[in-house]
């Protein structure tokens, strides 16, 4: 018996899918036992020309067909944004279809109540590929890792930025390493989604939700993007045995939990250090398992495909099986910090008036906030120094204090950059 | 609703499964909505003293009791070995229990005739901890990947040669390593299923069957172990800019399957080379979705109670929705190649008489057996040298013959080693 297929969008990742469900379903069936038949493809611009040829009996440009139509048992969604996907999957799974979803905005900011619409319907909604597109890493944190009290979701969940700032560690200015990815087709004309955190706060909140069990609010989520890195704190943070990478951190202590994405300095030896380019990786701790990495393609066609793929194919056997009675995804009470209150270490960079008792004035200022200083190097031109440090652990709120006390000495000419470091313990 | 949970076997896994479920079963009904009661559990030596003392009450010597408990509806096999642990887990399946097992002997030599037994009685038999400990692997594989036409499984997937290896890159000799490893735990007082590369197969017997959906017999996996490998090759072997490993590796080409474990050197800028002590690495490869990495603690009770209490929790979502129709794992028609053709790199260490006409007189012995090198590195000592050789691609029968004939050759006094080379490129 066929299952019924209804696409929502046909960019990249449709594109991809709808190729590789029309074209292999022969091997598809083969491998699975199941005949997955597209039966509806909602489209924007039906005179776009694109790289599968969709056939045209399959076409509308009416996303409601799609959900309403009788023929269709499982819809998948790969248009993106909030809405209208958001009403169209509820309206599927209202009616009784399952849903598969790459679209992770959607995702973070509703995620548990259309989870909680699927339970109430007996289907499923799959989102493997709404997270580091081809890595599986949805699937292991709500199924294999189901019984670990996890403690850490910390990873690299956006190829853009990883692209540029691999770039910059090569040698390359911010805007040097735009334009380049921006030709290569791997930064959008307008890269602000990806430069400025945005993407990883969505991405962030759902492994966050998912690895506590607690609903995360992208709006809970501290960002900090990449668009004031100066090339120069790639090069200085080299020396001193860093990469620079952005991350998405999710940390859970019995004061609660805390998720925040910015630039971190990650010591060269850190298995996230190797992840270069376009590649996404996702590192997972607990106090039974351990350490996990999860790594590969965060993006593109083809990966992001595979991940909606497998997730059609284990909907489609949900369905063939049955309504179930009992959801994958369970969420519970939980505190989210605000990030204020949480530790972390910083690498600044101080341009200071070269003259004796600078370092003095500033380790006091540094010590009056509750900081201390775990190494300082200065490096002299002229009248003018830089002085690069990096903190101990300290509390964020106390570290911003110390850099605005900064500011004020006269000693200081300018808090040139502050970035936060990755402790080498987890 | 309680679920009755039956385990067969109390050693380290079991140990850590058995406090997890019982000390934790009020959290892990809290994190996954289900109440997981063990009622019963099968030992050996009722006098063993255990780091979690099992209540009196549940213990039996006798595992068939466990298996036709009434009160029992997921069984646990952690006990390994192939008999009595098959003959339990198929008169749990019959009985309409679902089994979770982390025995990979079991599943490499009976996996597709006890995943029938369970298809048929409608329930479900996981295995995710029966290949790489704590490392999700088998989910991502059989899902996640499930509409993808995997090309390539590669991973270090023993622990205990693997930190064997890591040791002697130290410079550790053999057995120096081998005795440490016994006093840290990480090796058996019997090493021989590790160090032979048995363990290996049986886990690279699995990961081809489920990568590529044809049955794979461990029989038919070549097999070569790390007894024989000197530390001199492995110095060597880091001057030339490769890592040694034991890789197990399942190919997928028009031709066939080829599925073999042996000492590989690998590049040392490859992920895997990365992988050292007791850690385990998977890499997956597909047209589609690119590369994969997954890594993480390979053995261990607490990791590999982690992916037991996983599948644990899985198949009591699958019990309470009631019996499935459409099993996740399916098997079809595939060829597998023997090892003798299929396409490999050698290395190759000569004792040779250092005279003129030396190279010449072994270049010719390669280039008989349609063998091309493609580097050669010359050691000088009085008479006597040292030569190394890297080949090209070739042949794998092509390469055992060009060694043979080396062995006759009057100016070769010993072919003192040949380890396989995997490719830079995949």
């Amino acid at each position: 018996m066929a299952i019924g297929i209804g696409v929502l969008g046909s960019g990249i990742v449709g594109g991809a899918l709808l190729r590789r469900l029309i074209e292999d379903r022969q091997a598809l069936g083969a491998r699975t036992g199941l005949d997955l038949e597209v039966r509806k493809v909602a489209i924007r611009s039906p005179k776009k020309v694109r790289s599968f040829p969709i056939p045209g009996h399959l076409v509308t440009t009416d996303a409601t067909e799609v959900v309403s139509d009788p023929g269709v048992q499982l819809v998948v969604e790969v248009m993106g944004g909030l809405e209208p996907a958001g009403e169209l999957v509820r309206t599927a799974l209202r009616s009784g279809k399952a849903v598969v979803t790459a679209n992770k905005e959607l995702m973070a900011a509703r995620g548990s109540e259309l989870l909680d619409e699927a339970a109430k319907a007996g289907v499923s909604l799959l989102f493997e590929a709404s997270v580091g597109g081809g890595i599986p890493i949805i699937r292991p944190l709500t199924e294999t890792l189901a019984g670990e009290p996890l403690t850490r979701v910390m990873g690299i969940v956006n190829g853009t930025t990883n692209y540029l700032l691999t770039r910059m560690e090569d040698g390359a200015a911010f805007d040097e390493a735009l334009a380049e990815a921006q030709a290569r087709g791997y930064a959008e004309a307008d890269p602000t989604a990806d430069v400025s955190g945005a993407d990883a706060v969505a991405k962030a909140a759902i492994l966050a939700s998912l690895a506590f069990g607690t609903v995360v609010d992208p709006a809970h989520v501290y960002r900090e993007g990449i668009e004031h890195i100066q090339s120069v704190d790639v090069g200085y943070a080299s020396n001193l045995g860093y990469v620079l990478k952005l991350l998405a951190i999710a940390d859970k202590a019995p004061e609660g939990i805390t998720v925040r994405v910015h630039p971190t300095l990650v010591p060269s030896a850190h298995p996230l250090a190797a992840v270069r380019g376009v590649a996404n990786a996702v590192f997972v701790q607990g106090p039974e398992v351990g350490e996990l990495l999860f790594s590969g393609p965060g993006a593109g066609g083809g990966p992001t495909a595979t991940a909606v793929l497998g997730d059609v194919i284990d909907a489609a056997r949900e369905l063939l099986a049955g309504p179930r009675v009992t959801p994958r995804v369970r969420f519970g009470p939980g505190r989210v910090r605000p990030f204020e209150e949480s530790t972390t270490k910083w690498y600044i960079r101080l341009r200071v008036i070269d003259a004796p008792g600078v370092l003095a004035a500033i380790a006091g200022a540094f010590g009056e906030a509750g900081v201390s200083i775990k190494s300082v190097w200065q490096e002299g031109r002229q009248d003018e120094a830089t002085l690069l440090m990096i903190t101990h652990d300290a509390v964020e709120a106390n570290l911003r204090a110390a850099v605005s006390s900064m500011s004020d000495l006269d000693v200081v000419s300018e808090v040139a950059a502050t970035i936060r470091v990755q402790s080498d313990e987890p």
